[in-house]
């Protein structure tokens, strides 16, 4: 028997997938009880075809969907084109047309996953994504199937590369926010639009996949609130490691008892947390739950051969199930209604790093203010930076998130002081 | 339907089987499809049975295994009695029953676990331990479901809880072997004979049990080279110190272009190596490959709820299978005919730690005799320890496994030398 897979795309995640097959096709085979090939490739024109041609790649390349839609002999169809289209038409006619599917694509995933696993069940067919989160870290199926007598309370995680080659940077080197980014992107860590790494995106389509594996819930793309590091200054960077900290882009996600929450944001984290010597590219996924107690997962986050070594992962998986006849087990089964914690229910220190006018009274304003909403200082920090401007940074005691929040509209609002950052404390 | 388990023995591990089935009974039976009973409790004797049922356990207690293989409705036996006998006689009598068997017991399964592992093809059933490696770390299973398409080429272990809380309290705190294995004793981590542990025995178990989930091989006990913690000084740690190293009790598995080896020796780990922070009981098994390339999985070595997570996890896992009334899958299916690399395959950096009178020309004995054995010097610490004697560190240059046994040899052997520790540098 042979199961017969479709590549779509063939850039540089799934130029890896035949690396991957004949490499280790002895192991492959006799994990999946079966040969693999790879019958027909989706590339986007006749240009392209004729380039990998002549590069030596002798695969049936194909420019229209339907010859793979319509080939009966395929029975999973790999996506690697990434973006949201054509990839989630093509996902939706594939499932439809009764071939499971496996794909890399978070940003699809995390928009509408709930949609394409719906049409999957309706079809009999699977929809597998290990690769989606942390690419190389097989983290998703350790959640399904590992952690299905525990129950998770928080998963800390630093998931997107790029963001975090850069806070490495920034923190072992004194690195500016721009020096770092520069690096990123000669190295080609960054693209040219950056944003969705520095800012938190990418890690925040992560959290919502990595909410439906860890809790049985879906928190929507748009309620994960997110922030990234543009604005983390060599100061923070200093004024972190004096008080014991590294600073990382962390998503986060916890189950309060009222529901739970997922977010993105700079942290400080103490030196000796497991998470604080995630360095460089690489990504790792901390969880926290009643039975294991701490786990971590460390890898990387993105690459060809990890990520492709994932995706392949996922096809023998399928291949193994095909075999058997049967209809194949969901990628994940942990589902429970989606309740979201109120934000009374969510309490975390923060770090406060504001400007002012390097005058008499400040710090009593801000005091004031801290006051009157109940939170109080825990350590303050004043510099003069020249130029009749001082820095104030203020770590404060744990708060909740009405509180946090109301406390940044207010600093915001102040008269002559700039909230120049807010980072949170573990 | 019900799934019906017994558990043979009602220890640390097993009394934390009913407070996972019932603190996290919702998601357990979702996950597993079915209700999951604790059918039948096998205890040591009516005495035991009597404390037990004082103490508000109202299991059906037996105190004869074959009410428990004579039970029909009884699906699943779970062994966390501990040793080889009577473990051995019941697993083999519950899977010749056609009972599934899950078990947490690695000296057994290092010992026996081939031919128990045939009793139970044989009779058409499953046996899954989980937690006999590294306790609530799901690695095993990661090993078998996540790494299919990838060539593992290195495993790293630190799993061993209590050498390791013993070697962080020598290099963090400076203690000597004795005082640290005094505080592992009194904490409960160190049994009253701590050999198993400090002599690197449990961790070679472990060795034996990932070689076959990593590289489909299986190494004998007996072929684990293994040396302990005992002979490591203040000394010994401070001079890793000063270089950049921690030490720590590190197995290793590699696969050479000759065949797989595997042993457990003290190591000087690089303090940037993501093993080298993994302290207290903590365990950690990091993964190297030629898809993922470096991975590292970490969590509790041992412990009631994480290891009982880890054992319910396995139940959950043949309770999906047994509803759907196939044979279950094994719970590795990697095999290859195993062979074992040359010692000219096996290259390493070491650490010598010798004394000797403190006389002139005593190193250059030593340089003749790594000359003589090929083996060049990377560098060199003589120490005055007063009395007239000196210790003399040397770290030498990659040598092979022959040559490091004929240095230890030759140095064991040299009048007026005393080899006192020998450390493999990473
Ligand atoms: N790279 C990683 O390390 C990594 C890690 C985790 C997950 N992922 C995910 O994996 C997916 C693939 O990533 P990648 O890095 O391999 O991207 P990539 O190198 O840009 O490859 C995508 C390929 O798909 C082709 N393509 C796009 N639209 C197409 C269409 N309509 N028909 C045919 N071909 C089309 C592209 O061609 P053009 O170049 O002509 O557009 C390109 O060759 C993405 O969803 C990404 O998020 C990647
Ligand atoms: N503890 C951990 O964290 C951990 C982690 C990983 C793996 N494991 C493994 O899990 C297994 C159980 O460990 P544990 O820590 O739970 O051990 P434990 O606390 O000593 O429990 C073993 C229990 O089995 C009972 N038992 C022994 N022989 C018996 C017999 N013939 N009939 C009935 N009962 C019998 C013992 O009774 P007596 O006390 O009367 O002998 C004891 O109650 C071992 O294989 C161990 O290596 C443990």
């Amino acid at each position: 028997m042979t199961v017969n897979i479709a590549l779509l795309g063939f850039g540089t995640v799934a130029s890896g997938v035949p690396f991957l097959l004949q490499e280790n096709s002895t192991k492959i085979t006799a994990q999946a009880g079966t040969d693999i090939q790879i019958a027909k490739v989706l590339v986007r024109d006749v240009a392209e075809k004729d380039v990998l041609r002549a590069q030596g790649h002798a695969y049936d390349f194909v420019t229209d969907i339907s010859a793979i839609l319509n080939d009966d002999a395929i029975d999973i169809v790999i996506e690697l084109m990434g973006r949201i289209e054509p990839a989630k038409t093509f996902i939706t006619q594939a499932l439809q047309a009764k071939k499971h599917v496996v794909t890399a694509n978070k940003d699809l995933l995390a928009m509408h996953g709930a949609d394409l696993l719906k049409v999957a069940k309706d079809n009999g067919v699977a929809l597998y994504y290990e690769a989606a989160v942390a690419g190389g870290i097989p983290i998703l199926r350790t959640l399904a199937h590992s952690y299905t007598a525990d129950k998770i309370t928080k998963i800390l995680g630093v998931v997107n590369g790029t963001s975090n080659f850069m806070m490495t940077k920034m923190v072992d080197e004194g690195w500016t926010y721009d020096e770092a980014l520069a690096e990123a992107s000669r190295l080609g860590y960054a693209e040219s639009d950056p944003t969705n790494d520095v800012d938190g995106i990418d890690a925040a389509y992560k959290m919502v996949i990595l909410s439906q594996f860890a809790f049985g819930m879906t928190i929507k793309f748009d309620d994960v609130r997110h922030e990234g590091i543009r604005h983390i200054t060599p100061e923070d960077v200093k004024l972190a490691q004096k008080l014991g900290f590294v600073i990382k882009l962390v998503g986060e996600i916890v189950e309060r008892p009222s529901g739970i929450y997922a977010e993105v944001v700079p942290t400080f984290l103490p030196k000796d947390h497991q998470l604080a010597t995630v360095n460089g590219v690489m990504n790792a996924v901390f969880v926290e739950s009643i039975g294991i107690n701490e786990a971590m997962f460390y890898g990387p986050g993105a690459g060809q051969k990890p990520t492709a070594t994932s995706v392949v992962a996922d096809v023998i998986e399928l291949a193994k199930g095909i075999q058997k006849g049967a209809v194949l087990p969901a990628f994940n089964t942990f589902a429970r209604e989606t309740v979201y914690a109120t934000k009374e229910d969510l309490v975390d220190k923060y770090y406060f790093a504001i400007e002012t006018d390097d005058k008499a009274g400040q710090l009593l304003h801000l005091a004031e203010l801290f006051h009157a909403e109940n939170v109080s200082f825990e350590q303050v920090f004043q510099e003069n930076l020249g130029d009749n401007r001082a820095s104030i940074a203020i770590i404060a005691h744990k708060m909740d998130l009405n509180q946090f929040d109301s406390l940044v509209e207010k600093i915001s609002a102040l008269d002559g002081f700039t909230l120049r950052n807010t980072i949170k404390v573990i």
